[in-house]
């Protein structure tokens, strides 16, 4: 007999295309296959009943759909955040109809995980910023040298943007190999902040092979880098996770969600927003998480991105908040209404609409830093 | 000026929803968004044209679909996977109507990944078994102990079963901590392998937080494990990429579908089963691959299934092959159905079909094997 179970249970609600004849056949189904995975009527006596999941509550959404909340024991996790995704998603991953709504994460789990160590405040203080919204950029194209990105990047800072990060799609290309670009874009941002008196923080991209990552993250820190890029879609969520926890390097961390849209963009099946790039990227460690903003290259709504907001501040078992980061193809334009929309706790992602025009970069960053502090007066 | 192109490119074929007029507008945008992720227009002059993603070809499906094949330099992926991952499908993941068909990786891609190291021929060296199909169970549930978990391994593998895997639900719980269920479940197949003169290998589970993964490899390894079980969709595809690639680790690896189902069951978006549960874990370095069969607890259809057996086995710029690895409630029922349509070179999942009926697991696993081997003759 184990008998180790201490009682402690985190819940996942999910939403469940079903009938209502259906929907305890199919949530019970969902509680053996997220756990044991085995058929319950012939569980062996050693298994505890309270390592299957359990059913805590179901009520009708619609004539077809069903919110369902499932308790899960702590222990099933083992403290480990990749089993924990396999418990709340995990083979009804391959299941359709079955979507997670949000998460209720029980004390020791949010404290094994540890969430943002900066957060909204952390980050503020590196930056001495506080009574506006937070800007941020990256530096791009794909195909530039690191010589031309560190020009970039310096002209950003020069003009007062407070997070300067590399565009994902910057890894290790020949164009402008991984370990020159750092040292390059961290020093000229170095440079314009000794120019400006500016804190600004140049955030390069750590996804990349597994094994180079912990590498990279240390080289980041002792290059001079303020913070770190990383699209956990890629590297998976518990990269993040280590990185945010090991003591040894102590950068802010944003997220990005490429290659994790097709979690979200089904409604009947998958991850809402609000648990995906809300939650559990907040679970995950990130300090900031960019999402497209509606309205910009990306099709979520308005309403979809508020919900990423939710997850991202709610309370969460005394987590910290992260920082939301809408972007992708915002314009300085639009500051005013994205200032109205997130007010003072976001960061507004401008990249491309940076470059267009006559001025010079230093002078439309200058110009995004004035829009972003006259709409948050 | 950079000028680094040397004109290896690798293909990307699409299923775009859109209708005939918007098709080229998009495959565009698809192309910028997946490279530069930058206007076509303010593209700087230092930045090869090549670098952007390029339409080969687009043909119309019906009247709403079309098949566009995109190709990508070479040097786009800096030879990193979570690069590669990024550029066939990283932010456009977040578009609607956007699907991955199939890749054809250049010559260097495939090299620079290496794909199967054992594959089919590997896998059955180190079985000596070559006249049939191939056998597999998980040890499960969760929730046993250590030593009841290590009594099932040895049973199966006494029984006849080639390959004995955790169920990839056994992390590192307390009810069967993970150094201490390897210890016990290596040395309960050895000694059953003494004892028939078999060759059965047991795959531990190694899907862990990210700082104990090349650990517990070498740790399953030094114990006498034959091969690696892990789950990319929680430890992202590079982990598995790593693993095979290591000299130091001399196993072979049977990956798992967990988590990754929302790339695949929406056919309008994703990434076709073909691509991800085929090529792309075949690229990353599985010897196996397990997906849910037709007909058991999940959906896929028996389309789907022999889509993903050609993406493990078509030619792919000569890299092994990966054995199919069909599960998911399966029964020894349906073994001749099974062998039937997946022919020898698969492996035949069965789990909780073998802990059913008053039989002994032993008996239970030699029937599997005796139904495998009729069938296969």
């Amino acid at each position: 007999m184990t008998a180790m179970l201490q009682g402690e249970r985190f819940h996942v609600t999910y939403r469940v295309a079903s009938s209502a004849q259906n929907i305890m056949p199919i949530a019970s189904a969902l509680c053996l296959e997220e756990t044991v995975e085995f058929p319950a009527d012939i569980l062996p006596d050693s298994v505890e009943p309270g390592i299957v999941g359990s059913v805590e509550s179901a009520k009708a959404i619609d004539d077809n759909h069903w919110e369902v909340t499932i308790s899960y024991a702590h222990e099933v996790t083992g403290g480990e955040l990749p089993q924990m995704l396999n418990v709340v998603f995990g083979n009804i991953s391959l299941w359709p109809g079955i979507r997670v709504q949000r998460l209720a994460l029980s004390p020791s789990l949010a404290a094994t995980f540890g969430g943002p160590r900066f957060g909204e405040q952390g980050l503020r203080q590196r930056l001495g910023v506080w009574d506006r919204a937070l800007l941020a950029t990256a530096i791009k194209p794909m195909g530039r040298s690191a010589k031309e990105l560190a020009t970039i990047a310096g002209q950003c800072a020069e003009g007062g943007i407070d997070l300067i990060k590399d565009d994902h799609g910057l890894a290790n290309q020949s164009f402008a190999p991984w370990r020159d670009r750092i040292h390059r874009c961290a020093d000229a941002v170095a440079q314009a902040n000794a120019k400006t008196g500016g804190k600004s923080l140049y955030l390069p991209n750590i996804t990349g092979p597994w094994e180079t990552m912990q590498e990279r993250a240390a080289i980041a820190q002792a290059t001079g880098a303020g913070g770190l890029l990383i699209a956990p879609g890629l590297t998976g969520f518990d990269a993040m996770r280590h990185l945010a926890q090991d003591r040894s390097i102590d950068l802010p961390i944003m997220a990005h969600p490429t290659f994790l849209g097709s979690y979200v963009l089904n409604p009947e099946q998958g991850i809402s927003p609000y648990a995906l790039l809300g939650q559990l990227m907040r679970v995950a460690g990130a300090d900031a998480v960019i999402y497209p903003n509606y309205g910009g290259r990306f099709a979520f709504t308005r309403e979809q991105c508020l919900e990423i907001v939710q997850g991202l501040t709610d309370p969460l078992q005394g987590l910290a908040s992260s920082l939301p980061t809408p972007g992708g193809g915002m314009t300085i334009a639009r500051v005013p209404e994205m200032v109205a929309t997130y007010g003072h706790a976001a960061i507004l992602l401008i990249g491309g609409d940076l470059f267009r025009g006559s001025d010079s970069l230093v002078a439309k960053s200058q110009r995004f830093r004035e829009q972003v502090t006259k709409a948050s007066a």
